[in-house]
């Protein structure tokens, strides 16, 4: 084998961590189509706060950071790390990677292996990116060039699961590119390298781990709308039942980004596909979508036992990504939040100061506050429970109120402080 | 307090553990209707197969086993451990208990405390249970006598987590009793006593655990339909994804039993009166009730394939019990494998070892097959995993099969083997 060069395709939560992960063994081309992005990176800076200045500079040497496609001409493994949104019906959109392989297409040389790290359907690989990639090439699969699908596993946020640390699902077009993918990755993960029998296995196997997650906490929220109903408090029953053994101790709360809230669509449009619709998957999802309506809800109905009315009333809503300490707000479920506020003519203040305000501002057309106003708001909504909001402490959050605001601690956040929470 | 002598009203797999288990430290009063059951015990035999003869024997001294609830007069803890069914229109039948409730409501004496075991939806200790009490001793809670909720958490078959090593959770109608009752179970469980706010929450939590196995494993069958349709191994697709750190390791399988499959509609009943649907729940539980029937169709599928039919061909199906190990028949969805398999004039036998064919005769008019003939069968499907099964191994089952036979293997317990399965 020539000298082993790779890029990377996707600079993002996944890509990044995984280009820095590389250059430390073999000499790396991380291609963003986001001239900002890849500025920023050149001045060893990483917006999304996955990778530090200090890491990214230590790894430069290896790295060539670059917006160009054809680049790709000097590597022979080129890794695809590219978002895989929904469009607004629910369907998936592969658009971006099927623009994506159209350039690697006309870029690639003989010999090269194309692996996706993308969460996607099973079957995608195979029945709609290969297709792209042999017709703008000109090259025939298995015969010029070689593919694979590896899924990441990145959790954004988590400093305890890295990269090198997870175990990684390598599958391979044939017997010689899953060995070789094998091979690449196992010299940067420590952890398990296990090898898929087939592509449309390991994209399976992506796949499913999330609608898991989505499932079990849209099990946890069914329940906390179930026990409202009943006047029960779902999180002492989630503490008694967790004494036994082998409960999964999940929590309600809003399912938003671009993983949990997304890959569900996935698997369900395959599966209706094959003449299946999905009972338990799309029953998870409706619960999780309708999650941050129903917590406006509940949050009206003490409004009102206590005599307060949300017309004209200041809403101070504190956090805006879709998860703590990240800075994520793609399909963050607090949006849902600030519309239903807004639809019954709250004044709404949402603060997070995690968040890059321009870019809220130009997604959502929202303007984030810099700082709340003290003695100001009638209610305040924790929505995320960022650590900048818990070391913050309860005490100077309560100075943002007038004297009688009512506080909301959806994610209970400040557990035993008698807040209202979920 | 008096000495404490405690009776349990009801003697199956939940309430003679418990009655063996409180006689090394009280007098024990064990009671249950079915006077065979009595019998049985007297001859130190337990036919659920949970304690052994030498056991029971050993714990006679401090046990009395009777048929006659008026026995209950000697004690001041009357602990209820009876089954809580449900209607064939899937509602909540608490027959049994409300039945008990009288007779326990004739028999108790000032001061006597009543501890529920069974599951039930939250809210029926007290809106269901004590009015009956109070109504048949014409006693007051909390001024007469008191009550309390713990939920057992006895797993079948499992020698492993025994009443002993499960932490509890309890709960009283007021601060005396759940006192009194979390010193009781203190003295026999070793693991950590959990005591909940209120027997509602306790109720709660015990219905809430059964649920989350019923939806996870729900999920697996899902995936596993989803993937038989998409012509993907279920079983290596869960493979992969189990090695990621927080992937759940559930199966895909038949949901049956007096627990798992019946206790989500208690939550479900109650809260679709509180008025609120559960989507979840209810998803899980229509793709578990109707696996029997999937597993069947895709057997047929496989013959199909095979060009074989099922009209008129020698079925064996190995296992009848709920699961593996256990000789509980009550809600096995192995029923309704034969009943699919019988409409389409298949000519079945059932064998398992472990279960009374008596029994099974009386509840489901089935005969069950002492011995299976050799070089018999045409299809041959094991549905239940009895280590029996596994010990007498695949060459020996094979055997009772025609030369041609198709060999289903619902559970995987021979895997690598070349089988079918789920």
């Amino acid at each position: 084998m020539l000298n082993t060069v790779i890029s990377i395709v996707g600079l993002g939560y996944v890509g990044l961590p995984l280009a820095i992960a590389f250059s430390s063994k073999y000499q790396v081309i991380g291609i963003d189509t986001n001239i900002n992005r890849i500025n920023d990176l050149n001045q060893n800076l990483d917006k999304t706060g996955e990778i530090s200045t200090l890491n990214i500079k230590k790894s430069k040497k290896n790295i060539l950071f670059t917006s160009s496609y054809l680049n790709i001409k000097k590597s022979n493994i080129i890794i695809v790390t590219l978002p895989t949104p929904i469009f607004i019906n629910k369907k998936p959109n592969l658009n971006i990677i099927k623009n994506a392989c159209k350039i690697i297409g006309k870029n690639i040389k003989k010999k090269d292996t194309i692996i996706f790290e993308s969460t996607v359907y099973p079957g995608a690989t195979r029945d709609v990116f290969v297709p792209i990639l042999e017709k703008y090439s000109k090259f025939k699969l298995n015969i010029d060039f070689f593919c694979g699908y590896s899924p990441e596993r990145i959790n954004p946020g988590d400093k305890i699961h890295t990269i090198d640390k997870i175990s990684k699902v390598v599958s391979g077009s044939n017997l010689q590119s899953l060995n070789l993918i094998s091979r690449i990755y196992s010299k940067i993960i420590n952890a398990k390298i296990h090898k898929a029998p087939s592509i449309e296995i390991a994209e399976a196997a992506k796949v499913i781990e999330n609608c898991q997650r989505d499932i079990n906490v849209g099990f946890m929220n069914e329940l906390s709308i179930i026990f409202d109903k009943l006047n029960l408090n779902t999180n002492e029953i989630i503490k008694a039942a967790s004494t036994k053994w082998n409960f999964l101790n999940f929590k309600p709360g809003l399912v938003g980004g671009h993983c949990i809230g997304i890959d569900p669509y996935y698997l369900t449009y395959i599966a209706k596909k094959a003449g299946y619709s999905p009972e338990i998957i799309l029953s998870g999802r409706k619960v999780n979508d309708n999650m941050g309506y129903e917590i406006i809800k509940r949050i009206l109905k003490i409004l009102n036992k206590n005599k307060k009315y949300i017309k004209n009333s200041k809403v101070l809503l504190m956090g805006f990504s879709f998860k703590e300490n990240c800075n994520d707000t793609r399909n963050t479920k607090v949006f849902d939040m600030y519309k239903n506020l807004k639809s019954k003519s709250a004044k709404v203040d949402i603060y997070d100061p995690l968040i890059d305000s321009i870019s809220v501002n130009r997604n959502y057309d929202i303007n984030l506050t810099k700082k709340p106003k003290y003695n100001y708001y009638d209610v305040i909504i924790i929505a995320v429970s960022h650590n900048i909001f818990l070391k913050c402490g309860l005490k100077k959050i309560k100075k943002y109120g007038k004297s009688n605001a009512l506080i909301f601690d959806v994610k209970n956040s400040f557990p035993n402080m008698g807040l209202f929470y979920l």
